[in-house]
């Protein structure tokens, strides 16, 4: 059965957002078009929304700009904060679970989505080429501490070990998050791995 | 973290999509905000042409209407098709893939997503309504046969069974769709319900 061009469309473009697949945008355009043209105005004007949102020039995290001459975000124009510890994070919304702890006064700076085989895409090497200019300018070439703050995973570890490769003369002392039991978490059903790293690390 | 309010309504208005949550509403944000400008305006693009689409007054499918006076389907006015003979199907996504099989040549109406306790919701009786009306004015008060085509579940035979007695007397004939064991299945493997639905229907 060929699809009118608007769904067909409509399916081309949406199921290029991330983990929605073309059925699911199919499905959605069907929701869509029976929830009315309010609706859509509605969902349109709330993309159209996202157009006000800039990406901080220090850190890469979206920020909504107060005047048209912002170039970078709260967190990175905050006085208040300790500008020469850096926690390095794939993505923002790692950003924020980090920020809502309230455990942590440093700045932050997103790398991106890093890849499985532990090569930086171009994206990437920019972005570092980046931190490492404002480590130079703002910090006299050195910070104090560096988080490498990736997944504890096979990957995650892989890439924090080539992030800190490339850091190494750019920081006092470079770390990863602490690894143990989480909390609620019974010692029965930790792997051997989570628990070898609670009993090396315990508090 | 408090979020801008951009990122708060986008939220807000994107998770109330089927099977899209908040957090990955809040993912999508991120992803559409560093995906630029262009990407947000193909979006609401691709939002804005499915207001170019109409719902068929007799069947419910959606259809693109080629002058603004249309109000029926390309299915629902093809005159090679049997108008006799009904499919009632949940979604506009069971009525796709029935088409694609190119078995059918009847005609269908879409009930909408049906509740598992099995009580016919405003819409639905509104629906059910429209089509005995539809039966009386065009059918002489009965179709050939009416196809109930909901999934085999427990739920699914159930809203079948309510909707077959429902219709009993507008139709000369009401049926369901075949059951056994799916092509490239194994009869192994297959349960004892579906096995024994498909000896009892050998072909």
């Amino acid at each position: 059965m060929n699809l009118p061009d608007p769904i067909k469309n409509f399916i081309h473009h949406i199921s290029k957002l991330p983990s929605i697949g073309p059925r699911q945008a199919t499905r959605l355009s069907f929701f869509v078009i029976n929830s009315g043209k309010n609706e859509i105005k509605d969902i349109k004007k709330s993309f159209e929304e996202l157009e006000k949102m800039n990406i901080c020039e220090k850190c890469f995290f979206v920020f909504l700009p107060k005047n048209s001459s912002d170039k970078i975000c709260e967190i990175c124009s905050d006085g208040k904060r300790n500008h020469k510890i850096i926690a390095i994070v794939e993505k923002e919304t790692d950003l924020i679970s980090l920020e809502n702890t309230n455990k942590f006064n440093g700045v932050y700076f997103i790398i991106g989505n890093l890849q499985k085989n532990g090569v930086l895409r171009t994206e990437q090497r920019n972005r570092l080429a980046k931190l490492k200019n404002i480590i130079q300018k703002e910090l006299g070439g050195q910070a104090d501490e560096i988080i490498i703050a990736m997944n504890p995973t096979t990957y995650g570890d892989f890439n924090a070990s080539i992030l800190a490769k490339e850091l190494n003369d750019f920081s006092k002392k470079i770390t990863r998050l602490g690894r143990g039991i989480p909390t609620g978490g019974e010692i029965e059903f930790a792997d051997e791995e989570t628990l070898g790293n609670a009993i090396e690390r315990r508090m």
